[in-house]
């Protein structure tokens, strides 16, 4: 009896702040299994925390945080060069909040993603990756910490290993990949795959064997335990249901991240 | 046999902010019991918040989240019309974060003391306590609301068991109090007391006979659990040294008021 | 020979942030006379200030200073008890940084109209008018100051004297007014009014005749500069330009205050 | 007829924010001739701006913009990977915001001098100098940047003859100087100096000869319009004061750079 092959879809939510909404929250969030939520310093703010939660919730869906710079006039956006230590109390603040908004509500937070520059640097930098981890063991070692999926996955589970925390790979079928298992810069031409029906192929592909065809042509392995997808407009959200659907048909179990990894 | 008196000394820290530093933290800290620790809104920013966890648990201080209006140019201390919502939310993700940075530290919040305008507010309006006693028991009813004493407790007291919270009510021994048991607006003359012994003497009367002179010469009943000090200056941490010496030796157990409350 | 009869209409703009966009204001623009720009306290960052200036002055529009409270998170709609010094303060330092992407473009401010409850207490203070117009003051007396139009205009006259700046008047066609000429709260029923034929005729009987009919039923007079208009969402924007075109066709001039205040 | 050799001595000020006080401004400002007000981004705000303003008007210096990244929390020191566009908006606002309240004081910008990690930023990067120079001259042609003294002065003069904007060249008495004329960087040792004998002496140097001994003993070139000074705590003011009275005593004269530059 072979095991069934199982994968998590998670998407950025809870980035609208005071008057300003971003995302189509409501439209995506039923389509997905783990949300990572925005904590009040790149995005979000505590009413959007509370509501974000609340319709997580709803939709039976895993609530994580989704720590970014405390700098919401860049949307996270812009590498700050923070020191280690100030990171790690970022990231610690940040799910601490959110962890509070999730008890208020009776859950427990799966996960952590970190946003846009963070992530950027982490995915670059094994010392900040590490870093990372250090404050979700120090918060709770049953949150599960979410990375950029390399073809190299050694250094990183290793570093889950040391701080007794699970890490989770995380793939974009909608993003062209380098050779070496890294993204295509967005500045390249071809970063970013607008066909649907590819990207639903390529999430195929990711979720059943493991692999990815890079921009060179050459197929790569690309082990993903869960798939990016967006809600920024009404075509997203579509896509994110399709590619729900058709993960489904080819009999792969689309779940949360915390009943596999 | 008779049960000791027993009370606790609070003060607010850990309201530095970057590169701005205020109060002396370090030396007042040793003189205390209770600890209310800034949240990063009205003040202190997350390595603030690290290492004034840090510094309570170096002194066996307990740590209690101080949360305020999210007005860091007006330290907390104007009133904003928020909505009874909107400073629930505040003070939920206030306290979240200050509770990652504790159980990060192998600490949990013993209490929570709102803040300049959202205290004073508070104080003048039930509605108001309320929410923030809502907020404190979504979070974790094991964590003590602190109040300002009143002379008419009943109201507060129900607040407390209506949401199975306990509240400990705080007094001023600096500070002049109405015949009806509230504070004396800072606006008016001989609202602060600054003469030293008048402080001690006055907090002794609180701490053993649970009243206090009222600014018309009237004697009160005033029942408080703990007493606000302050670390602003080196006399004033003096000043809280040799109240903390005065109360024990006329026999009060100073400890924090997690043990009595 | 008559004085045409001229009016002016105003619409807040410049209000997104960073990756935050509220308002369709390049549909709107066209249509208004002069632009009220966001500062950068309540909405509007550094880049959306400029770009507002340059999509004006594409149009030939009139652009002025929105001044809020710093309150992004409540988009300057909370009251806030800060000192009249205070007031003054952040008015003089938004108009500043408006004034600076102005010049930067060869334009001038030619009016300040502020922005929320900075706006509606003002409204309700004749000495936090007077504290804006004496900041108005303090940086260019050609700055024309935007009040809400009320059936006494004599007090709001007389400040403008004092501080030797001119006073415009607005009003709202899609408001209802109580009948002593102050707004109806929007708390109540019937405070916004949302059939556009209606407001148009009201914008007509307000710039023609200076009056409105009051929700009571009574006509009270109300001699408005400048009309303000919204551009939130494609069917308002359609009644601005149908307010516009009314207008014209009774014979009113629309055109900047500048040219008649 | 000789020309008298003139110097002009800045120091960053108004860099206190709310209840926050930072730097010893009364006391510095006196022995200063230009001073750099933090414009509200990385420090300062309205009222501090205002004031400081003020404080420097009653002594008869002039007054500069020192804007920086919008960093309260980090202090304007930690480097932000921004755009040129978005730092040409950052600039622009900030000196419009502090030419509000010099204009509202019946003063002119003399200069700008940017803070922090956006000085060092472009101190190391040409394009990002001549960025920040547009934006000067976009605002006022009569304001001077001040830039850090290199040997190398040509590529600074000629973006100043670009934009039709004078520069000022800023050197460090108390900083180690590289032999290529860089500043040795304060992770390295002797990078800053503290014995205000030296300090004071490497002054005359550099005003007098225009000259300075390299940290590797070798004399080099570094003309210098202006010295920075600091006034973080009562030894340093007096280093100033010192400083100043041996230039005078040199027969330096001491006066604002708008004289000379």
């Amino acid at each position: 009896m072979t095991k069934k092959i199982q994968i998590d879809i998670n998407s950025d939510v809870g980035e609208s702040f005071g008057a300003y909404k971003i995302g189509l929250d409501e439209e995506v969030i039923p389509h997905i299994t783990s949300a990572n939520i925005a904590c009040g310093f790149h995005a979000g703010d505590p009413g959007v925390m509370r509501k974000t939660i609340s319709l997580a919730k709803k939709h039976g869906v895993k609530v994580g945080a989704h720590p970014g710079f405390p700098d919401l006039m860049g949307f996270g956006r812009r590498n700050i060069d923070a020191t280690l230590e100030e990171i790690q109390d970022y990231v610690v603040y940040q799910m601490g909040a959110l962890q509070a908004f999730a008890s208020s509500q009776g859950l427990k937070l799966q996960h952590i993603k970190t946003h846009g520059s963070l992530y950027n640097m982490a995915a670059a930098n094994l010392k900040m990756t590490e870093a990372i981890a250090e404050a979700v063991a120090k918060v709770d070692q049953k949150i599960i910490l979410v990375v950029l999926a390399f073809a190299k996955r050694d250094p990183l589970l290793e570093i889950g290993i040391r701080y007794g925390i699970r890490i989770a790979f995380e793939a974009f079928a909608d993003r062209a990949y380098n050779r070496d298992g890294s993204l295509v810069s967005r500045r390249e031409k071809g970063a970013v795959i607008s066909d649907h029906e590819i990207v639903v192929k390529r999430a195929l592909k990711m979720a059943i064997e493991g692999k990815v065809i890079a921009i060179d042509g050459t197929e790569i392995s690309l082990k993903a335990d869960t798939l990016c997808v967006h809600g920024d407009n009404p075509a997203a959200v579509q896509m994110v249901k399709r590619m729900r659907e058709s993960l489904k048909a080819a009999g792969v179990e689309v779940t949360p991240m915390k009943n596999f990894v």
